[in-house]
């Protein structure tokens, strides 16, 4: 087996402390949880930062906090920044990339979510991989439809991203795709044609997390989470 | 070979008559653009209808006018009316479905579309599947990515569809799906392996039209256009 990359979402989007009392939502709440990751063989923390009434935030002074607590905590820890929408202000979601993180995550087309269209304009998504660019992160590419897949091939036909992005599949989002192991297997196959040099990883929503990590397990991923 | 369904699709939402002379705009325009197509061997006609500014409507008046037309003048065409999202206020997309069409265009998700993002809420989905219902009128499901086909199969599952919807892909809109041919075998085999009895079509869009019909033939489509 090859090695793997762990990977943790230590805040997301979604729960609240209502949900999970453990949830890490201030800077110093998350500098923790990531350590404890860190600790327990994480090198990977996947970064939202959150209000102070934990609803979704762009905060770049948050961001810079989360990150510092990371490097200095966690030393050879990558520190990836969400740019995910759920919440957040479309002209805020790159707000933060003058930071350079090591990686921040970049949602290459729009789909249906549980409650929600998940926007992301053609402009947005080419203004968000050209500051990645610009700032030398690498990106995470969420695919959360086929056509996703192909949105990040034109990114790298238009040259605003090298051809070995870290791509992940993302399942069971109500409404988009489902955590279905024929349809990791097709997605898989798209992208070893489009993008035969990236890697990859696949992230199975609430109920299908460790579903979906033994099948990329299975198939030799780059990573899990 | 097995028969084939002709499609027409007369008039669309992009194009105006600075594009193409020709352009059927008013509904005796497209009744008789329809009738040309139908002495051509056409026997389904899809209907967009227009303002008199040759943008997008969802006037029932123009519907009903076009569809009387179609079933005075070419008895046994079949009339499909769009659904369609370009330019029209979402909440008027189905109104004009009490007229009961034969059938309807569907869109079962959200995609990007050339300079927008094609939205398609979930809620809206549901509207419009649950009027086709109601008034008898078959679908015909538009595929611009994977996880259209599984909001079809959603529509299924939930009572708001017969498992036999009449399904098209349509292929080479720029930022949705590419015209790739091994995308269509793709597609097939998932809308097999859900929805095993519904029928199906393949649209290249543009200048991908002649070639995508070909694919389509060549797997025994029952429909082309
Ligand atoms: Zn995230
Ligand atoms: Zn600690
Ligand atoms: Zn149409
Ligand atoms: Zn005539």
């Amino acid at each position: 087996m090859n090695p793997v990359v762990i990977a943790v979402a230590i805040t997301g989007s979604v729960p609240r402390k209502k949900d999970n009392p453990a949830l890490p939502v201030s800077p110093s709440e998350q500098i923790e949880s990531a350590h404890e990751a860190y600790e327990a063989g994480a090198s990977l923390v996947h970064i939202h930062v959150r209000n102070h009434d934990e609803s979704p935030s762009s905060s770049p002074e948050k961001f810079a906090d989360v990150q510092d607590g990371v490097v200095k905590y966690c030393p050879g820890m990558i520190v990836q920044f969400s740019t995910g929408g759920r919440g957040r202000d479309p002209g805020l979601r790159g707000s933060a990339l003058y930071l350079k993180p090591d990686m921040a995550s970049l949602s290459t087309g729009s789909v249906n979510f549980p409650t929600i269209v998940y926007e992301n304009h053609t402009t947005l998504v080419n203004d968000l991989a050209s500051r990645m660019k610009h700032n030398a992160i690498r990106p995470e590419i969420e695919i959360f439809d086929l056509s996703h897949l192909h949105g990040a091939r034109r990114l790298v036909e238009s040259g605003l991203m090298d051809d070995r992005p870290h791509v992940q599949f993302v399942m069971g989002v109500e409404n988009a795709l489902p955590a279905d192991e024929r349809l990791l297997d097709l997605l898989l196959g798209e992208l070893r044609h489009l993008l035969p040099k990236a890697t990859w990883t696949a992230a199975g929503i609430g109920r299908h997390q460790a579903t979906v990590m033994e099948w990329a397990l299975r198939r030799e991923a780059d990573a899990v989470r």
